[in-house]
């Protein structure tokens, strides 16, 4: 189903109506997701309503799929006591605690005491001690786990039992008695392998998995690297807690890689297309004030050169190429940085290797270019020493362009800063800077040298 | 086993003492991927030594997870019948053809008439005539699947016989006679549903699947968009052909972020930061030489207005400014218009209000700005002509760069060219341009204007 504009006309007429026959036959068949996504364009009223014609399985489901604030909206309609039967009792516990920990301290625990069942609400108290940004924050507290001294009916008994609280399932984790992580039970070997072998043989012990302190962004790349659709998480202990789901470690992944494209472009704020006016003007303006210091202490630099202005305005001409090829090629060098970085392409040689290596892209690029404008400029253009200053200036200034647009990055990263704040508009505005000060003053030089 | 130069190093000296134990030793423990890490670090010749000591299933494996070029010089040095016995009859169907479309036609049928099974050419045949962007070029053949008609019995036996040749077992699928996909069968509903209850009963029908022509980067963000770890792929017959794993549709997300990060970084090839020099200048380079014929442009219009300049320098002092602002302005309108088209969340509303609203985040944002900068110029900085220049184009350039940035990739993108082009240093080229264009034409009106 295509969630259209018509769609969502046509099921807020059937739901002023009260048609439940009509709303039952648009809504019936739509997937979670497709509903979180007409929930998010109809009023927190209208939702309400709604509500009633879903099993409360899906109702849940859909709840977590909703963005933070419909699903804000959306809940302050109801009841602690109804949330926690409605929505929590029915979630995986990793969805359970996302969705608690946007209420506040209080609400939090006004919503745990309405929990029914303890086990649930001690699963979830568990993971809301965890920071979000680690493995124990993404995990989730359900897994099929079987002792490695149990009997192949015995596990097959349970396993049975434990699937039956899961929605996937994807390997049997197996433990010793003091539920230490031993190994993986692939279901496929379960299958395959006749009765008669026991657990210890069959098991995976050489496994991937990651401690509850871990941070997200590692556990993703990691899952991604090995082709893996669960990851189980340990304690300090090696005690499994929990595992963490492909689905949720490819959000991270694209949460990543949409936090690095939007440093990349200016944003300051995570914004989508069709945030309202105010938001996007609010995520867009930081970035653009810094564009303008930087554009004031760019107009305080050329000021010192007003009168070789007035003599060679010539010279003003070539002010945009000149922080337009900074800005790109310091942009480039960046960019590649970051990148590697994420995806830990960039782990070989030493700090001053890399530098040592962009200043020869630098070079070679910068020659090219300083060759071009040359050219350009002694058969066009004016005269020989703007020819020699612009030539020059582009070599230096996309060479120190290169080197900035490295250092920078790999800087913030030794003191674990986020490198992908110096990417984008920081690194144009410092390489405008740059730019302007190696531009005029090797003109000042050019014409003061070939008269 | 994090992989050093060290680690590198030690196994090479191993390799060279011929010193089998310590090779063992080191590499026995080794998940394909980080082997095929060392296998990218050191020579063909050293890594077909090493080989020797690597079981089949896993070296083939190791083959799947190198990058082209390493792959490429290492099969190199393997007859047609070593490259089908060792590697192809080994992998995964998918993974199989992927290597092997990495040759020439003829080497091609000349591998493939070496492999012993004819079902496993067969299915390698059949995937390699599908686009590698396509749905069909992504899946692979192995799976599981039932027919509706059968009995618990026959099912479970089948299950065995299939789950035998499948490395990863996700979901049971259940087809009619003809082949045609009627839905799937959770793992989970087998262990935990009672013997009794009839397939037809138990399996979902409700389900997500793909058509061997849909392109690739829908089907990832399908399978993301509905939390999939395997999409079953369907001919024009309904008839199921194979399925999609999600560790494949992840690299297909992280391709098409980095994709879109490169564009908007000014790289035309997608380049790692330990590549070589060569390769890192040669993607750089399209990009820049495209600025400088921008500034060219650029230098041209400034030109026109030297007399204005000679007696206004301090027109030329704003020149950075002006660009860059237009710049930054451009590319975060640009870079939220691709990353809309990218998650489908800029699926609402026609072009044009989409534009209207853009003007309107475009006239904020750059009322903001001229305010700050006219503030600046009329206290510290020199004339109120200036100041009003100044001003003026500052709004005039953050609406134009806005618009343009909005109005580009969204047109683009009508027109079924890559929107990401339209970012980075092409829409800050452009932009430099435009806003020359309107600066000195705003400043020629002001200086003429006010006396």
């Amino acid at each position: 189903v295509e969630v259209t504009g018509q769609f969502i006309q046509q099921l807020q007429r059937f739901i002023k109506a009260k048609n439940e026959e009509k709303i039952l036959e648009l809504i019936a068949d739509m997937h979670p997701t497709d509903l979180a996504i007409v929930f998010e364009q109809i009023s927190p009223k209208e939702a309400l309503e709604l509500f009633t014609f879903i099993d409360q399985e899906k109702a849940a489901d859909v709840i977590t799929e909703l963005d933070e604030e419909a699903r804000e909206k959306f809940l302050a309609q109801l009841s602690s006591k109804e949330i926690a039967a409605r929505f929590v009792e029915n979630l995986d516990s990793d969805d359970a605690a996302d969705i608690l920990s946007e209420f506040s301290k209080e609400k939090q625990r006004e919503i745990l005491s309405e929990i029914e069942d303890p086990d649930v609400a001690s699963d979830i108290v568990d993971l809301l001690q965890y920071d979000e940004n680690t493995a124990g924050g993404l995990m989730a507290k359900e897994l099929i786990k079987v002792q490695v001294n149990w009997s192949r009916e015995k596990i097959i008994e349970e396993l049975r039992l434990q699937a039956a609280e899961i929605e996937n399932v994807y390997a049997v984790y197996v433990v010793d008695e003091h539920d230490k992580l031993l190994g993986i039970l692939p279901l496929k070997k379960l299958l395959v392998e006749p009765e008669s072998v026991p657990i210890e043989d069959i098991y995976l012990d050489k496994i991937v998995y990651a401690e509850v302190n871990s941070p997200i962004a590692e556990v993703a790349q990691q899952m991604k690297k090995y082709d893996l659709v669960a990851l189980p998480v340990v304690d300090a202990l090696g005690r499994l807690v929990g595992r963490i789901t492909i689905d949720d470690a490819v959000d991270v992944i694209q949460d990543e890689a949409d936090r690095d494209y939007q440093l990349l472009s200016g944003l300051s704020e995570d914004v989508e297309a069709d945030d309202s006016i105010w938001i996007l003007s609010r995520a867009r303006i930081p970035w653009l004030l810094v564009g303008l210091l930087g554009g004031i202490v760019g107009a305080n630099i050329i000021s010192q050169y007003e009168e070789q202005i007035m003599i060679h305005p010539e010279m003003a001409y070539f002010i945009p190429l000149i922080a337009a090829m900074g800005g790109n090629a310091g942009v480039q060098s960046s960019a590649i940085v970051v990148q590697g970085l994420a995806n830990r392409s960039f782990r070989n040689g030493a700090f001053i290797t890399k530098l040592g290596k962009e200043l020869t892209v630098g070079l070679m690029n910068g020659l090219v270019c300083a060759v071009c404008i040359f050219a350009y400029n002694y058969f066009f253009g004016g005269n020989i020493q703007l020819a020699f200053t612009v030539g020059i200036a582009m070599l230096t200034v996309i060479m120190s362009a290169s080197v900035l647009g490295t250092f920078i990055p790999l800087s913030l990263n030794k003191i674990k800063i986020d490198p992908a704040l110096a990417t984008g508009p920081f690194i144009t505005t410092m390489n405008d800077i740059t730019g302007m000060f190696i531009y005029f003053l090797i003109g000042r030089l050019m014409y003061s040298l070939i008269i």
